[in-house]
Order: structure tokens, then sequence, then C-alpha cells
């Protein structure tokens, strides 16, 4: 059992944690909790190694996870005391096991889609967090797929895969340029609606029953003049408040879950 | 110009931003950012005193807020310096300014309702991020008020100032027991809507034209059985996904937006 906060593979963790570079190099992820692992497994990512803290995973409401990791060997489940684990998990009430997963090639061509399909794309989000709530909508709406244009975050940051409680795994992502998505919606004959402060349209009144993408900007400064060039459509939501806007994952959400009240979800 | 970091005003600074028994004692919390502090002055907050980096406030889009502060002479504006304003700061690009503000009860009895209200009700909420998050949607969406039942954090917490982006100060807001919370509803004929996940009412079938409340529990436990109990109806939103819930905050959205769309905006 790993015990010491020194030891090299500890010190690894935090550093895969901490540092996208770090992620890139090595060509690993941290997985935290025992649903977020199993999300992982049903989404086909290969995991590395597992390090449990027993005294926690005893409490998990999914104790069977282990056992459906394919090809695993015991080998490569690390004990870990409960000291070291708290240095490594980044959430409260975690439950005890921290999994390294490889990451997957995300391209758009990878992406298969229904034949009446709803696409978020985010352009340029910055915020972990932001991206991680969007993950968890996307899932919970069965949208498409989630595609990411010019991404100031890294995908497999923690907090991306925490925020998204394991919507990262089982929603489709892809990673991209504004002018591929573009060309690829064109391509699948979805109609792209841009989401902006000024549009004439207010999304209530939109047509989200066809083929549809809804495009989101960043919070501070919306989105670029390219999409909103070539988007087929300008909506937005109403503001009748003091603020001029919504948090980026709040607006996804109304959106999405208004084209799936017109599609009877 | 207060240059150190050591000075006892900007200590106590940190202790009011960190400690909410500090914030209790001496009845003063943190607003941070121009906007933020305009909002609080349009909902008739005191201001106590300012703290100014002047170097950055240059910058503000706000400019003209510190001619706003009724009665405010000079000298509660207190210069300070970059390194000084960054060890106070909770947020990044911030525009140079942290005010000290007099919190304000707020009981059930000072809201204000219009003729047909739509109410959001939280119980218990821990988490202040989300409650700030579902404050910015509660005034985007113009809801005539929030209620927190027997809330598990403190109101005036910074993350909440933060992510509510200054809903704190437009949206009515008002802390009570969810007893009391349940007999005001019922006094004021408003028709409550339990949020949760067996039920067996979609939400897009409910009828929120009429004076309508949503009541929305934990993220980890969801609502207790006094809700599930004494609210009028029991509602959900469609879960398509591998994940089972959504995130508070955008949940609170997705029901206050299906609101407005019923009711016209």
């Amino acid at each position: 059992m790993i015990t010491s906060l020194q030891n090299p593979a500890i010190k690894n963790i935090v550093k895969l944690s901490t540092k996208s570079k770090s992620r890139a190099e090595q060509q690993l992820f941290i997985v935290e909790g025992a649903r977020e692992l199993s999300l992982a497994l049903g989404g086909s990512y290969e995991i590395e190694e597992v390090y449990l803290c027993r005294e926690l995973f005893n409490q998990t409401r999914y104790p069977r996870v282990l056992d459906s990791i394919p090809n695993f060997s015991s080998h490569r489940i690390i004990d870990i005391s409960r000291e070291v684990f708290h240095k490594i998990a980044y959430r409260e009430n975690s439950d005890g096991i921290v999994a390294l997963a490889k990451p997957k090639a995300r391209g758009l061509k990878d992406i298969g889609l229904s034949t009446n399909p709803f696409v978020i794309i985010l352009e340029s989000v910055e915020k972990p967090g932001n991206l991680g709530a969007v993950l968890r909508t996307a899932d919970a709406a069965a949208a498409d797929a989630v595609i990411v244009c010019d991404p100031r975050t890294d995908l497999y940051n923690p907090n991306v895969v925490r925020s998204s409680v394991g919507g990262l795994f089982s929603v489709q992502v892809a990673l991209c340029s504004s002018v591929e998505a573009s060309e690829w919606l064109q391509e699948h004959h979805i109609v792209s609606f841009a989401a902006e402060l000024e549009a004439a349209e207010e999304y209530q009144n939109a047509d989200f029953t066809g083929p549809s993408a809804i495009v989101m900007g960043t919070e501070a400064e919306g989105l670029t003049d390219f999409w909103l060039a070539n988007a087929k459509k300008r909506i937005k939501i109403p503001m009748r408040g003091k603020i001029d806007s919504l948090n980026v994952s709040v607006s996804t959400a109304v959106l999405t879950f208004e084209a799936m009240r017109q599609r009877g979800f």
C-alpha cells in the first residue's frame, strides 16, 4: 500500500491533475469516482491503473465497477492510504477511487449521427466547469454530440470530468476548428442557430424540429464574427432583468431543452 | 494608499471574504466589481467603504459607479496598490474595486409580488456557486423572488455574489424555513411544483401560466419528504441519458424558462 505523499506515482498523479502538458505528454488523464469510471468504461476508454483507498471505496454506491474493467489484471490496482487519497482527490465526498485513463481521438469523422440530429457547438469555451456542465446537459437531453471549436481549455482537465459527472464519456465529443465544424454542419444538412444577445428572433419561436445545431460563444465575448456570418439563423433568449446575459451552461440548457420539448423528447 | 498586505483593514477584508462568522459579527460583506456594486446600489444596499485600485479601475466599463453612491464622502474611498488588490480580489479580470456593504434583512414579508407571480424555492442549497447561478437566472427571467429554505450556505458568501453576477442584488430573496415558505405559498394562492426525479408528470406538460412556484432540492439528496408531501404538484425533467440528474442551477433554468415561455415572457 502506498502511504507516502512523496511516492513518485502519487506525485505524477498530482502533475496529471494540474498540468495539461503532462496529460498530453503521457497520454493519460484522471478519472475520479466510481460512477465516472463506470461511464468511462461504458464509453470504451482504456484504463491504465487504478488507485484505491479501500476504506472509502467500501462505501461507494458502485462497488461492482472494478469487475467491469476488461482484461484488467489485479496488479494494476494499487492500494493507497486515506491520506494519500485525499492528496490526489479533487472532490469532497469522493468514493476512494482514482483511475488513469487514455484519452481518445475526438474528430468530426468519429461522430455517428441519428436520423434527426441535435448538436451543441461551443466556440472557444474557457472554463472547464462550463464545458463539463454542458456535457452533463447534453447527456441528459441525449444530444447527438458536443463539438468544441478552437477550445481554450483541455477536454481532459479534471474539472471537466468532475462537472460533467461522467458526461464527458457518455456523450460524443469532437474537437475541431470553427471552419471545419461549419463545413461539417453543411455537409450533414444541419441548420445552425447562433445564440447571441442582439438577435431579432427569440429562441422559443425558432423551429428546432429538424436537424439542428445550437452555436454558443464565450461568456465574456459571445460568438466570433465567423459564426455570426456563417450560422444559418440567429436567436436570442429574452433577458427581462438587469443583467444582460446568462451563464453559458445555463443558456445551452435552456435552448437544448426547448429543442427537446419541440421534438417531444 | 495602502500598499502593505499586513494592513489590518486588508487582513479584515480577507476575513470577511472567507469567514461567514466574521460577516455576521461585523454585519458586512464584500462586493467585488463595478457592475456588481452598481447593482447593489440599485438594490438600495448601504455601502460602508470602497477599496480602489485606480490603475485597474481606469479600465472598468462602469466608470460612473462611484458617483452613484448616495451621501458618500470621499474619505471612505481608500486607495490600494495593485498587489493589495490582487490579495483581496477573488475574481480574475476584476476591475479594481472592492466595496464593503451591509447585509439586508430578507424575510418573506419583505417580498412584493406581481399579479401573477413566479417564484423559485431552493431547499437547503449547499454550493454558493449554484445559489448564485440560480439568482442570475431569476434575474434574467424576471422571477418575482427566490426563497431559500433552511440554507446551508451563507447568502453573502463572495461566491454567491460572484456567480450571481449581481443577481443577488437585483432579485428579491428571502430566507426562511420550509414550513414558513409552504404556508406563505398557500396564503398567496401560489401553486407549488416540486421537481424530482421520480414524478409522473413531465414539466413540459405542467401548467405554469397561473401563480406558480418551483421547488428544487439539493443535488445530492433531492427534496425532503416535507416538500414531496406539501407541494401541490410533482414534476420531472425527462432524463434521456446515462446520468440520472442535472445540475440544480441548470434544472432550475430549464423549468423557469419553460414557465416564461408558457407565459409569453
